[in-house]
């Protein structure tokens, strides 16, 4: 790293000791001219990633310097369990004035976590056609279009010329709404979603020139109802900045920007990990112990309950494990391996289907190259454990029976983990539940069968191994 | 989904059967003028997502009709196997009319796949001063903020009024280039960045006014050797558009767009995922099979090393065994719980880390909380699984080795499978390693031995379990 490149990662995050200490002395001193000016020098963002830094009477005192812009865009920055803690110590009044600075979606967030009786004080507060826009983003569920749409948009006729398009979008910003506008959207009648303008070619087109000349139509959109993982696939297809969410008729409700959709972005590709390492719901800084153990518990459970299964299957080769008491820890390579071969196979499936890269034509592709990739390592594998156990054992029985133990789960761990997502899948559950107990099972039982009962055939037919 | 979510699916996904079978049959009776007409109606993405539908004459007709300009975006989407097999088959020339439509960024992308004579060929054809910004980004290797970094863009000085800004905005457009822009970065003599002005600024202020009263002063940015992983950090922590990129001396070389971003973030989240699941590099549809098994024979073979190193702990016990030959099919449930609840705790931590949530304040408080919650559900499964043995077996000694080898496998899982990421991460290692071979067989390794140990101190002491 440079000179430079030390001092911009400064401003994100190397100098917070050297700020947090700043900000704690200028407190404890009461300097509040002094604190006011580093406060709001510093940006939102960076406060609410220092948030936790600071102690009670401390935050008390940040809060009563910040202006009521600074601290709506900061309240948004925060995690939701620390922005209810400050409400918890304000009055309706005080958050009124704060969400006033605010956009709609990023309203509605905040709204989202509050109690019904605090939501319905405060949307009262605000003006009638504003508290409509923002009850009917509340009316869809998190985790759709709806909730994600922000309803501040600049919409104009299909006729109007760029001079009227640019005095209407001075008009609203000198009402405090709308500063982060990139686009224009172009409407039909009945407020009919026809194109949209980006911000640029009011200024690069004459103003004479009308909406409908110079707009570009309407290609993508989405519905209200449409999940959040498809609105961030299609802004990653087509490079958006900007979805616009219509109606069943047609009529634009409100659009997507892609910040909001970064965020997406990075919450489903959480919910996957963390569902494919066996975690349902987690969230370590906000769950307690408790919580977070009933979190995993049944994941675990269910695993117990399986797995008493394969050892049952086991349970059936006692004599055969008497014999050979060798068989034992030799079990547990075959079960690993089996586990590992199968979480590899499901990682994949599942990671290409949240991408998109499987469909109708390619599944069969996929799978029957996933099985070859598990076969042709089960045979690499198998042989490289069986030189082993013959070298260590010099017994050739018990290595060929870990040559085929190994062959026979590796080739069942391709099929079942790449087979299992994608029939999940088809019947709308999550693929990554598939990394659960139901493949490595079935895999580790076919596995230990094989190894088990070609030992129990050979011994049968030798009298040993 | 509502009907017209089913109509605008249709524009993304839905209706893909149907474009691509209009395509084929408009180049089956060779009906140029309205396939040409089809295929610019249709978004250059939606194209790119239908290439592989289309056979190796028919894509050769489809890239006859399209334009320069057309194609140029369709080639930034298309993957780049598929953009080097078009390659293939042009030769330069052509490849430079498309590349001339494009940005510097998408550019240098593309041009990092072609093989250096082309390249420079290529490069020789451009206006010297377009070759040296590509150049520029050409000089700093993938993954960083430089090879991300476009090099279009508009900067002014600190006293340009709004009038001046615009008319150098609207000849840039009309040389083709810019079209894209969102902000004009201003700077101070030298080139060094001082701030930015978003466009719909220029509408906005009066025309007299200066860039240096209306612009936003530069709070964030980052060199161009900073990775990218950390540079979708900030874009996600500050909400950004558009993020400057400026050398040691604080010139500004370039910027990088949000729309570059959402890819990164997406790449990232697919190594993590792969890594946590086993699979070091994988590509599966671009990779051959035996690509495939090479990519993912080290982790088993690792693997195999490490399980054989428990199997040969558990040989130390072999009497034990064969005294009593049911402790055999329950050490599978030892190894698989030890296994699961490893894994949970390395990809909770893993995730934590990458999202940027475990710093060196709370990181003994992550750890404490990740053996708690093991231990935790360690008690609890345990119990349940010796209730479970000692009603099956009605023997209390093995209920007890059951629950005794249970808790201390997964308080091992957990301490480790929370530590390791860490340690990795502090030893500047990808923590994702961590859902590898060392922190499992670690944990069985414990678990065998407690489970096995108590089970022979008891058969020491009662003749029998």
């Amino acid at each position: 790293m440079n000179t430079v490149e030390r001092k911009y990662h400064l401003l994100t995050k190397a100098n917070y000791p050297q700020i947090v200490s700043l900000v704690s002395k200028l407190c404890r001193v009461r300097r509040f001219e002094l604190l006011k000016r580093a406060l709001h020098s510093l940006h939102p963002t960076s406060l609410a990633l220092l948030w936790d830094s600071f102690d009670e009477p401390e935050r008390e005192m940040i809060l009563g310097q910040l202006s009521s812009e600074y601290a709506a865009e900061f309240l948004t920055e925060l995690g939701s369990d620390e922005r209810e803690a400050i409400f918890r110590s304000k009055d309706t009044a005080w958050i009124f004035d704060r969400l006033e600075e605010l956009e709609t979606d990023d309203i509605a967030v905040i709204l989202r976590d509050l109690n019904p009786r605090d939501t319905n004080f405060i949307l009262r507060r605000f003006d009638k056609n504003y508290t409509g826009k923002i009850k009917e983003i509340l009316k869809y569920p998190e985790g759709t279009a709806g909730a994600l749409m922000s309803s501040d948009f600049l919409a104009v006729s299909r006729h109007a010329t760029i001079k009227s398009i640019v005095s209407q979008f001075q008009k609203l910003v000198k009402h405090d709404q709308l500063e982060d506008l990139q686009f224009t959207f172009v409407v039909d009648r009945g407020n009919k979603f026809v194109g949209y303008i980006p911000i640029r070619k009011l200024i690069l087109e004459k103003s004479s020139r009308k909406a409908q000349e110079i707009m570009q139509p309407a290609q993508v959109m989405v519905g209200p109802e449409q999940d959040q993982e498809t609105v961030a696939k299609i802004f990653k297809d087509y490079n958006l900045l900007s979805l616009p969410v219509v109606d069943s008729r047609g009529v634009l409700l409100g659009h997507i920007t892609v910040d909001d959709v970064v965020d997406v972005l990075e919450e489903e590709a959480t919910e996957d990990m963390l569902r494919l390492g066996g975690v349902t719901q987690d969230a370590p800084h906000v769950q307690s112990l408790a919580q977070m153990a009933r979190g995993r518990l049944p994941w675990l459970t269910i695993n117990l309950a399986t797995q008493v299964l394969s050892a049952w299957i086991v349970t059936f080769f006692d004599e055969t494990l008497s014999k050979v008491i060798l068989l034992a820890p030799l079990m547990t390579v075959i079960g690993g391996q089996g586990g590992n071969a199968t979480m590899q196979a499901v990682t994949v499936v599942v990671r290409s289907l949240a991408l998109g890269q499987i469909n109708g034509k390619n599944v069969s592709k996929v799978i029957a190259k996933e099985v070859g990739v598990s076969s042709l390592n089960g045979f690499a594998i198998g042989t490289f454990a069986a030189i082993l156990v013959y070298s260590y054992t010099q017994r050739a029985g018990i290595a060929f029976c870990m040559f085929t133990g190994l062959v026979s789960n590796m080739f069942i761990a391709g099929l079942v983990g790449s087979m299992l997502p994608v029939v999940l899948r088809a019947f709308r559950l999550d693929p990554a539940l598939a990394a659960g107990p139901i493949a490595t099972t079935f895999t580790d039982m076919c596995g230990f069968s094989v190894f088990l009962g070609v030992a129990t055939l050979l011994i049968g037919k030798f009298g040993g191994l």
